[in-house]
């Protein structure tokens, strides 16, 4: 045990780490299918050197690029193919970004001698069905259009948002999650030894309907957020959120801006508070961080993806404690 | 025990049931989302009385109706976003007719106040890279396109056949399934009591390249010898092939048209000599029965989704057993 009461080298200690969409395609934020296993061949090297030093490991990840080619193939071929809904295009990229993690990690364990199974699951989140975000709509997602594109969809019942200069886009629920419903699966094969793949962009969004049945609803889930829960619900001692940047900052953009390094949550709330990070992108980070240790996680760090191994021993990146 | 040397009745018996596309598209055969989930609401029906009488309970299915939409929004947008390749557009249906029938299925169970947790592990299967499949494709996927259509898609390499007046129509490689690659998460879930849903699609295609990497590869492997060779590896004891008839049949279509019973693996080898059972239809789920039965599982059930649970039992459909 180290001073701070955490074995970085043991299988009782449990990782999750969140991967961002940065981590699964190619450097000018496209998706191409070769790009994106290039980017996750790239990503699963410093998930492999720490499930290598001994920890137990899940990963997560986001999807946006990802649902947003599926939308626009959605939209290109209505006329002829019927189109599935938002919660079918979550499913649809846990099937491959899924299996190509598995892949990758297997490639750099073994590479790296470390026998050790690795597999993804296909995995649904409950969300509540009167959450204010379906009455206002607020994540944007897939490509902007000019307006008289956006028009038809918007009288097909979707709402679209004028977005200036880069046109208009469509804007979805973003429901918060309430309880992710395949947890016990993830856990299961935890305990049989596997790392796993697990929570794919925010989980497949489901809610009960009127009659009480599950049914998958038009939503994507934040996948920090969704991984702050995932984390707890599995019992993770650490929390990972994986970005492009190696630190939250507070004064971002100014000549006063400052990385912050270890931080209690109640510090980082004060900062959050005084809207010093980005709704967007940031933002739903420092706020997964924070709901993750106030829920009993030990510790959340937000680091770049290079610096996870360091960020678990909380030796760099904003590193987030009760106190 | 029963006569026939296996308790239908314990645990400790497993049982695969492969899912055809009709139990999963409406009764046209169109892939609407809406018929795609009633249609494997009446498939969870007779699996949760299965699972219920106490054996346990594994799922793999097809996802023809699913992957030919899927490549021709690839066709239609290929303009603006990168289409997938085939081994994508397989996992990209694991997603979503896996996260439906772990939903279905829990409803079923819930129904009959049976507590069985379900889940859905993204599967990939081992093809040789040298397959004769990969140099003469043979499986039609997709919609049948004129030949002006089909001429520049045939230009990027692919390849089509004229199917006279229905137009023509891309064919791809089936290889032979070699291993289920991600079988032992499917092993672990099971044992943990699980009901498992793997192998989907005939499994995610995968094959060794040159510099001994796995990378996927385009092809679709026949669902029902994926699911022979899934039961194996799991150790199943009774592999239950679904589809739309009772029984097996031999000449199919005259007047001597008579349903086979129960039969032996030589006798049922000798009809598949003789031409009995169509290329596309009843011929590979004969081939399936026989290797499963061959390699050493106790029998192969060819009967209708409703009659699975007496399938199991032995007392309908096609029983192939080894004598």
């Amino acid at each position: 045990m180290t001073a701070e009461g955490v074995n970085f080298y043991s299988p009782c200690v449990l990782v999750l780490i969140a991967l961002g969409g940065n981590a699964m395609t190619g450097p000018d934020g496209s998706a191409r299918p070769g790009e994106q296993i290039a980017a996750i061949r790239r990503a699963a090297e410093p998930i492999a050197d720490l499930a290598a030093s001994g920890v137990t490991v899940a990963v997560t990840h986001g999807n946006g690029p990802q649902v947003g080619n599926l939308l626009t193939k959605n939209e290109l071929a209505a006329g002829i193919v019927p189109p599935v809904p938002l919660d079918w295009c979550v499913a649809q990229t846990q099937g491959t970004l899924g299996f190509i993690l598995v892949t990758e990690l297997e490639r750099a364990l073994a590479r790296r001698g470390v026998e050790r199974p690795v597999a993804s699951v296909v995995s649904r989140t409950l969300v509540d069905h009167d959450d204010p975000a379906f009455t206002e709509p607020t994540k944007p997602i897939g490509r902007y259009l000019p307006a008289e594109q956006a028009a038809p969809l918007i009288e097909h019942g979707q709402t679209w948002r004028d977005f200036g200069d880069r046109g208009w886009r469509r804007v979805v629920a973003s429901p918060r999650p309430r309880q992710v419903l395949d947890v016990a699966a993830a856990r299961a094969l935890l305990t049989a030894g596997f790392i796993v793949v697990a929570g794919g962009g925010g989980g497949i969004p489901m809610a009960y309907n009127a009659d009480r049945e599950l049914v998958g609803v038009e939503a994507v889930i934040d996948k920090d957020l969704n991984a702050a829960l995932l984390g707890r619900e599995l019992g993770a001692d650490i929390l990972v959120i994986a970005t492009d940047v190696p630190h939250a900052v507070v004064g971002y953009g100014t000549p006063d801006a400052q990385p912050l390094g270890a931080i209690s949550v109640e510090e980082l709330r004060r900062y959050a508070v005084a809207g010093h990070f980005g709704s967007g992108s940031m933002g739903p980070k420092v706020e997964a961080a924070c709901r993750f240790v106030e829920a009993g996680g030990t510790r959340a760090v937000i680091t770049s993806l290079d610096q996870i191994a360091a960020g678990v021993r909380g030796e760099t990146g904003t590193v987030v404690t009760a106190s």
